[in-house]
């Protein structure tokens, strides 16, 4: 056996492991009884510790010198790269670190579920601090491994191949248009009657209508589950992937709108390359282009006015209504509503990108140096003003403490959302060139806009770099006026 | 650190990998979609193959050397105790040995599924050969590490410290009685006019009836689920302990009887003693102990006439009905019906015994080389003939292709059903001179009851010897007498 299918065979090693960790941690968050938590988070550190041990191991160095020498096929050769990424991804932290980082985030995020209730920012701010020193620690590593800027050693880790000069422009652009069109549908929508819904939404209604979206939307139940989580998330593995969801009796389009978003992280996952199964260069590409896929589903298609028409008789089969608050026309007025608002998860798309791109400046200049845990409320209140129109002096609930990810030390993941958002509509927009998507969703046979995404997005997995992947289903490397487009298109005509 | 507690370390450590291994193993029993078998059966495959690395480790022989001379509390020492053992019984057999019974078990098992569905004796014979062969391979190796014959080598994974010699004491005297008493049940029994049930069941509403049965058990919810799967089980781990039970909608009863008998299974988990978790001296005595918790509450509990009062009112309300099928009477009729029937886990408790002595004798005789395979279909039908009045000639599939257990080569198992059954009833008779099981019964609060079970039996773990454990909670050793006397109080007076 040569090298290369050494690390092929330790990399499949560490993958089975990793389903291990899936499923038991999908178990916990779901459907795990409270008294079992101490145990299961005990069995689940032993299995870190090995998995650690595997990933670290003192041979794989020698391993990858070999195997970089070997007579490889091309494809061979994409594999090891990414086998080699994931193992420097894993390798360039001390252990000390890593260890100190876990600590410090679990306290920090811990404390952070209280203090946030209690708009207590003296407390959780004495918590952020060590948490960002140690992100400042774990960015000059990675940093000068990279040759990279330390906050884009960070995004990296997130969104291969992005910079923060890219962003930068992206987002400027946005900023010149954003704040003005958000004034022009707010104005805009001040004549919609939107009908409130008709309350109480059976839980067990709900689910079926989840389980009717997810057909229509082609989820693989040979391959996956829906269950019910307090924070809904997409887990489990490709060949079993576990979506879960809530269910808010007062208001059915929340769990809705929340499976759909999770199906096409799920069909993703389904969809990823068989023969690279179990390998790096066979899972998803970024986090930016899996959330391009919930938001493909949840935005580009969900919230269209076609498929407002393909959905509304399911809605009122399965609450057996025939209400006007489910008519066509109030689904559609719902689904399309902009208001801005103070937390980003109950954000519109159209509003959304203010909220990424006020979280993206300031974690930039935090890992930067530029400006310190204390400058945070002063900056997001200004931020919020200017991009929303809203003040948050004093409410840091609702402000600079609503979200998990810095907590626990995750600085760079921000961007993904809205980088999402636009590699959406930008595969919307080149799909349209070669399929008939409303022909598709009026016939209510969704296979064709799928068959897209499996051909040019799942089936690469991690074969091409973002630029490259994007630019071979679209023609064009990421562009943001797609996204901008789509926007003027849907709320502005 | 001293050698004991490093053992004790590692020790927990394969514990916690043995809890990832019950948890996903539950899952793909329970609710996995089919689609993920093939990963998941490889996932766990590599779990097992770390876990057995750790567990075969080179230099434990010298900590447990080194730990023996350890000044060490009595209690540790019986701790030192149960971890050589586990240590023991996971390195006696070659690894290769292990390699093909894993392998020659599965092909039998796999092609049983079918062989037996088409009463093909001659295909499963072929595949039952190498499999028996293995077996009598491994009793060897075992009866020359332990000194005991070569059944009883095998015997003794399951039940430590029982022995051939002392099984057939106690089934020559069973088979002096049994025979008779099952014709005298029968022949009583023919004046009972037993009202057939008013199909269909609902599932929704068996599973409330399961789950309060459950509750009036003393299941501890913070502490395990209740689920379905097609071959109900106990499993998970203590902190969290999975039952499963399948629903047959035109009979509740083998619904609710199976889980108020995993119930009893899951108690004992859930009682095991908390300051010896994740260590072997911690866990359960023994098959037969632990059989002996499940047919505690099933036959002893459930079956009885008094508990027919208390559950009836709960059955006609899960069910809403106050059809007379549903009498206190019909249904202590049908929880003590006797039929010799071909079939071992269909059989009520007065005819199951022999269907385990029938068993017992051909897999002794068997693995000590007095018996071939091509033998057993004959001597099948003279043991049923003999002890159950039923003729199994040509009749294989009801006959000795029945049972999975020896399929993968699971000899030495079948005496743990009727040592269970014997315990219980001894069991019972000890609690019933400390505890007024009537009144507990009557009153609904069955906790007395419990309180006893756990005092005496699941809080020990396996720190004493199945002998002592009995001896200290009944004043006597396993005594056959307390099973029949239960069975001549209940059936024949
Ligand atoms: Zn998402
Ligand atoms: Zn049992």
């Amino acid at each position: 056996m040569n090298y290369y299918n050494k690390l092929e065979r330790h990399a499949k090693k560490l993958s089975r492991l990793g389903h291990l960790n899936a499923i038991c941690g999908w178990d916990q968050a779901a459907i795990m009884p409270n008294g079992g938590a101490q145990a299961r988070s005990e069995a689940m550190a032993e299995l870190a510790v090995i998995s650690h041990e595997l990933a670290t191991a003192d041979y794989l160095e020698d391993w990858f010198t070999k195997a970089e020498t070997e007579d490889l096929t091309p494809e061979q050769r994409i594999s090891l790269l990414a086998l080699k990424r994931q193992w420097t991804m894993q390798n360039i932290l001390p252990a000390d670190l890593v260890e100190q980082q876990s600590l410090t985030g679990s306290q920090c995020e811990h404390a952070w579920r209280s203090q946030r209730k209690e708009n207590d920012w003296e407390g959780f701010k004495a918590n952020l601090k060590p948490v960002v020193e140690l992100a400042r620690k774990e960015a000059s590593i990675r940093a000068q491994a990279t040759g990279l800027s330390r906050y884009d050693a960070l995004l990296d880790i997130y969104e291969p191949g992005m910079t923060s000069a890219v962003l930068d422009g992206i987002f400027a652009d946005v900023k010149s248009w954003l704040p003005q069109l958000i004034q022009q549908v707010e104005a805009k929508q001040t004549s919609d009657a939107v009908l409130p819904l008709s309350a109480p939404f059976a839980i067990e209604q709900q689910q079926a209508l989840s389980l009717e979206a997810m057909k229509l939307l082609g989820f693989d139940f040979e391959h996956g589950r829906l269950d019910i989580s307090t924070h809904p998330f997409c887990g489990g593995v490709p060949t079993d992937v576990r979506i879960t969801t809530r269910y808010d009796e007062s208001d059915f389009t929340s769990a809705l709108m929340g499976v759909i978003h999770e199906t096409g992280h799920a069909r993703y996952e389904q969809g990823l390359p068989k023969q690279w199964r179990d390998l790096p260069v066979g899972e998803a590409r970024s986090m930016g282009i899996h959330e391009s896929q919930s938001l493909f589903c949840e935005m580009q298609l969900s919230r269209s006015s076609s498929f407002s028409r393909l959905l509304a008789p399911i809605i009122q089969q399965a609450f057996n209504s025939k209400d006007s608050s489910l008519s066509v026309e109030n689904l559609y007025l719902m689904n399309t509503r902009v208001k801005p608002g103070f937390i980003r998860v109950d954000a519109d798309e159209v509003t959304y990108p203010a909220h990424v791109i006020l979280r993206y400046e300031i974690e930039r200049d935090l890992i930067e140096g530029n400006i310190e845990v204390d400058d945070i409320p002063i900056i997001w209140d200004q931020k919020m003003t200017q991009y929303l129109g809203l003040s948050t002096l004093g409410n840091f609930k609702d402000g600079c403490m609503q979200d998990i990810h810095w907590t626990d030390g995750s600085f760079g993941y921000f961007p993904s959302y809205t980088l999402g958002a636009m590699y959406a509509a930008q595969f919307m927009a080149a799909m349209k060139k070669v399929v008939d998507v409303e022909a598709a969703i009026t016939s209510g046979d969704l296979s064709p806009i799928f068959a897209w995404l499996e051909t040019n997005i799942w089936s690469k997995g991690c074969t091409l770099s973002t630029d490259e992947l994007v630019k071979q289903a679209t023609g064009d490397t990421l562009n943001p006026r797609f996204f901008k487009e789509h926007l003027m298109e849907r709320y502005n005509q």
